[in-house]
């Protein structure tokens, strides 16, 4: 049943954020492969297949609590990612993001705008 | 235009959550009414009347941002109840607060869930 | 095997803290009983089963955790009682609390402190 | 010489907030009273005898700081009735905490002005 | 009215900090140009313009809390540039600051020392 | 006795983290060389020589405490090397940080796992 947890996961980041995650699990296969097995398994093997909200809302609140605890600029460019991926569109990211202003304060917004326009012209530059 | 501004915020407000902002009110009028004004025109205002994301989805980023700054209860417990006002199911509520154990902690999310159980049987008690 | 990683989770709970689990379960299980699910499988399941560092000390660096991050003072108490169950002196606890006020600073610390004093309390009134 | 930052540290206590610290040091007599001497000896002792920065501008970046972090709200009151102590007026306390909304967001800035409200309401009583 | 907050928002910041709005508005410009310009209605329109509290002291309590929050150097160089530009003396920031360590912690401490440091010498070079 | 604890804190750095104190102090030294006195008197010198908790549980708990805050890496490899020094394994400092995931957060504890990753290839390449 763990493994399913995995198999989950592993589908779900597929979809969401495969390029990202590959980083990830690049970054810590050599330290600590079971942090990398663990973000597999509860975030998108439990958390983000749950039923009862869809995972365009469930990226956008991820991108509110990233934005808001500061100091995780490469986890929120890879949210903003993921945000785009599951169909989010430019502007609900960026509306997300200016609306932090008023509760995580003007200098986490901006800091999330800013992540947004670097994932932004990554993407364009891509293609 | 400043009175456009308070006039969308309070426009916003009787949609969203009367009943909150009238407690806030009372509660800054003899020391700080500026900011419950500032309330009305800022995030209710301007934030809030933007276009580009529905008001369910504001909520549920609030919602997201002031369960993971955390020290804030209240002001959870008043988003979660304008969350109900706008539309938002519980079964949505919950999923945006159980999803923050990922990024903002267990403790967070466990606070959150709580929050939310105070505002729905307080709900519930009121009928 | 999920199951195996819930009686694992469980296993630990008796042994590190059976009462304040139980108060959380019941705080939850109207509401979100998967968020307490989620307690025992990945923190009590995963984390605490692993090997590589004791019980003590993973509940001496929980503290310190839950201390920093302020607004938790209900799973700080927890924590504590927790630590003392698995072994952890009063004094160690303490020792850990007083250091955030390099780390965290003083009002965390103090916090964090105050928190001790009410579960030694309690203790105390309890036998 | 320890001795000497200890004597200073009381002194600045005596002018800025005897009663806060009285409690504190009950508070914490019993189980870390070394913390409490580390309060008179490092922030009272070491930093607020600086030269460089008055004890009125002080206090304001100390209720900046601890409006910010939040979760704090005793050590918040204790230095606006420190701010008190030292000269502020209410005026410029609440134009610190009002002005917080900006950086560390509207629900960190209410309650820091809710605080505010609870300590001139208490000294009124008083008098 | 709206307009006029905007125009006294720009004619703060031309006091204030002319040179970090422009970058921050070039940033902005293409991706969300309406947080820029929120930027200027509400701290530097509404909240920097209202009496009761200096300009100097303004940027002292938000060096504070920008420095609490962490995970945001640039805008607290860009205030303690801010801060200077109003009158504040390089050593009335750095007590601010180091001040800090009591309160946020000496990791926060540090890093605001150190930003302090870097922005003294970029003026100095530039001179 | 101040002295007592300037000497009291130069000796345990020594043993705990000579390089990084160098660095630190080099860098403050013609900015604010209190700061860095402060760093040696009051953790060194005061807390990290009390009794009660051997250093090796104490720098995993400062380890938790950094990683928890977020947006303070450089400060975070800093006792990631001192734990290295004072004795502990690799494998304790990762078990600290893969916990971290439960009560800080994924993004916190991903980032700690990076930091110690940097720490550790540093450490073998100057071998």
């Amino acid at each position: 049943m763990s493994e399913d947890r995995y198999q989950k996961g592993i589908k779900n980041l597929k979809v969401m954020n495969p390029q990202s995650f590959k980083i990830l699990e690049d970054n810590l296969k050599d330290i600590a492969p079971d942090l990398a097995r663990y973000v597999v398994e509860f975030p998108y093997g439990d958390i983000y297949s749950r039923s009862g909200l869809d995972l365009k809302t469930r990226e956008l609140v991820t991108i509110a609590s990233v934005t808001t605890m500061g100091g995780a600029q490469t986890q929120l460019k890879s949210h903003i990612k993921g945000a785009l991926n599951v169909g989010c569109t430019k502007e609900e990211i960026l509306e997300v993001l200016i609306q932090m202003a008023v509760y995580a304060g003007f200098p986490r917004a901006i800091n999330g705008v800013l992540a947004a326009k670097e994932v932004f012209e990554n993407i364009k530059s891509e293609k």
